[in-house]
């Protein structure tokens, strides 16, 4: 074993040791980090963006993308947010120590459950600063040791928001080594943490499409294998066109660079020719490039919409190749079908659904009924933008991340999330009878 | 590929598609296929039985052991127990559907979640027949299609109960394929089953702690890893001795061989003078070994209770060495140690216990609240027997295994372990706004 794995195991076993004492800490302890971090934050804000701007720089030196930088910046107001968020984390309710149940059975004996953290989470992402303060004080809150493993452009920053969250915690005296951060940039460091499952429990990633599918394939431990949302609107026959528009362009132009925007439109026949060429208005309006089937691209074209006869920007209208169907487009950009029924919605949302958020808009009471039934996804709407698909907006709190699996947790996962539970039971005396 | 890997695949494919149509099917039709198998079971005895027989006989002429061939053997009571079984599943709540929450937030959208089957689960177990009886009926109970791998040993009895359970849901209306079975012995098909993650979404190994490490460490898709039990019952200075007794001798002797069964007793140093030689009286009686540390051998042999001086049989009392610390015994075998501090036996506990079932006596409150605080387990216990940890006996009416994992489900899982859930949401046209 080279020297290096050697370090990365003695920070797995240090994190080990503490999550037994954090998960035991009291939470006026752990709130006590927190305001701590946050105050740090403000209180380091000189170091934390000098740090922040020889990070920015080298990596414009090095060529780094515009959007990339711009998630790589720290500035004031940024690090007043990354505060802010923390400061929110505080005040939600613990989940460890909460009894799920408690019951008393025929025999006398209580028996119930009791929340507990997981132990060791482990967070690997890429340039955004901000996820090392963000995963840390989820994983704090809930009482996880947490291992911090961020992207190569932002090493000198994540460390300055390292040593702010290891001293809050120290000084709330959390015990040692709650919160690692991994300061090597080598990449093996990566697959090493993924084989680490004796020291983690959980690994969390967070970033592109690419790392998030790298994690789920090779980590030995559970993952929260989320992020990838390849999401559908159903417009049915029986819509609201008004809300229909409302809720598609939400789910697509809100913000379309992340997992819960919109990919695919799927429009009822019977509603095509009239829902059609006012979508299409409004995505062109929007910007959004079309990429339609034969019949959407019809319906659209055959009223000028696609050749810039009426007012505002001309849409961009394209036929839809198959690998339209079932991508993340992260984009200004939808895929646009006409289908024959539900039945018919239901069917294509099952083969290129990626089981994040699916939608329906319709006033049909049974249609609704099926939908929410039968589609087998994270987050199943009626009348919503996909947009909502989120830990905050679903009254978590906060989220570590969104999770498209069935096991442990699925959607989005906020602090009753991050946790396992034990059972629990009070006898006086009792033993079992053959 | 090879020919027979394309079965799998195959047979795996079938039960993913069944998988969809059986999330979607109604209690009654679930209870009706509950109801077929347990008539069928009896009505089908003969056959039954006389496919057992010739398992029986291969097995004893292959040399099998008296214990494995009395778990292969299946008689009129054993059928109609099982029979009874499955009615019993068929009594317990449907928790496919339930919502677990459901909330109308400030804009009026309504969010909640609702329980859903996972999809597929496989089950790989050795030679009891009866698990594929068992798991059959809590997977359909639960919504969820199964693959059934049973052991070499009993091949002809489990084919025979699985063509009762086909035939059951057929008759039922229940999806063609929702119950798989595995009829190739060959090894081989275990190790293509345990890469299979595309089609299986739990594994569910049931048997020796050979077959489920193997399957922990190989398996590609999550699996209910429990069955090891490193079990302590910790008896503090401040324990009323009769219950200590009285827990100690059923925690060990009411069945030895379950993976709920007591290991190691930890006594207190300030007690153990008086409690040893009558829990040495006691486990004489039983014909339990002890495997005592220097002082616990001390204080038993001072007594004489080690030279057969009193009356019963003498006691077997050996010296322990450090291999019996940590070790599942599944015999009438106990390990004995005197240690100092509630602390000391909480480290023993935690260096060694396997986190499956652990207990203290004591009628002292503080430690008593300690001790359920800081022992990290599936199950932690106050004056009571470890032997309780089941689904059964806390209420879940069944169970499909014990988890020793902290990621989904802890402890006993029952069929609201089988499931997953999905987040709802009815809104009215709602969009998030920026």
């Amino acid at each position: 074993m080279s020297a290096t794995s050697v370090n990365l195991q003695a920070l797995g076993a240090a994190a080990k040791a503490a999550a037994r004492g954090l998960a035991l800490a009291s939470t006026e302890a752990k709130n006590r980090a927190l305001e701590g971090i946050s105050a740090g934050l403000l209180a380091q804000q000189e170091a934390i963006l000098s740090a922040n701007g020889r990070d920015c720089a080298a990596a414009k030196a090095g060529g780094l993308s515009e959007a990339m930088l711009d998630r790589l910046l720290l500035n004031p107001q940024r690090l007043a947010g990354m505060a802010a968020d923390v400061c929110t984390v505080a005040l939600l309710p613990d989940p460890v120590g909460e009894y799920i149940e408690m019951r008393t059975l025929p025999n006398g004996m209580q028996v119930g459950r009791v929340r507990v953290p997981l132990g060791v989470i482990a967070a690997i992402y890429e340039s955004r600063p901000n996820v090392t303060v963000d995963i840390a004080s989820l994983c704090l809150k809930s009482g996880n040791a947490v291992i911090l493993r961020g992207g190569r452009e932002a090493l000198r920053s994540n460390a300055a928001l390292a040593s702010v969250v290891q001293e809050a915690c120290r000084a709330a005296g959390l015990p040692e080594g709650a919160v690692q951060f991994v300061d090597d940039p080598d990449r093996a460091r990566v697959a090493e943490l993924l084989r680490m499952k004796e020291s983690i429990d959980l690994m969390v990633p967070r970033g592109g499409a690419e790392l998030i599918r790298y994690v789920a394939e090779q980590a030995a431990m559970p993952v929260v294998a989320g992020g990838i949302g390849v999401c559908h609107t159903y417009v049915d026959v029986g819509a609201d066109q008004d809300k229909a528009l409302r809720i598609v362009h939400n789910a697509k132009v809100r913000r379309p660079t992340i997992c819960n925007a919109l990919d695919t439109v799927l429009v009822h026949r019977g509603i095509a020719g009239s829902f059609l060429p006012r979508l299409a208005e409004e995505f062109a309006r929007a910007g959004v490039e079309m990429r339609c089937d034969p019949e959407a691209y019809s319906f659209i074209t055959a009223q000028g919409c696609g050749t810039g006869a009426q007012e505002g920007p001309p849409p961009t209208v394209l036929r839809a190749v198959e690998e339209d169907w079932g991508k993340e487009f992260l984009a200004l950009v939808a895929a646009i079908k006409v289908v024959d029924s539900l039945d018919d919605a239901l069917a294509h949302i099952q083969r290129y659904g990626s089981g994040h958020s699916e939608a329906i808009v319709t006033e049909d009471y049974s249609g609704a009924q099926r939908f929410l039934r039968e589609v087998d996804a994270a987050a199943v709407y009626v009348n919503a933008s996909t947009q909502f698909t989120d830990g905050g907006q679903f009254g978590l709190g906060a989220e570590v991340g969104i999770s498209t699996q069935k096991m442990h947790a699925r959607g989005p996962m906020g602090l009753r999330e991050m946790t396992s539970y034990k059972w629990v039971v009070r006898g006086d005396g009792h033993v079992r009878p053959a």
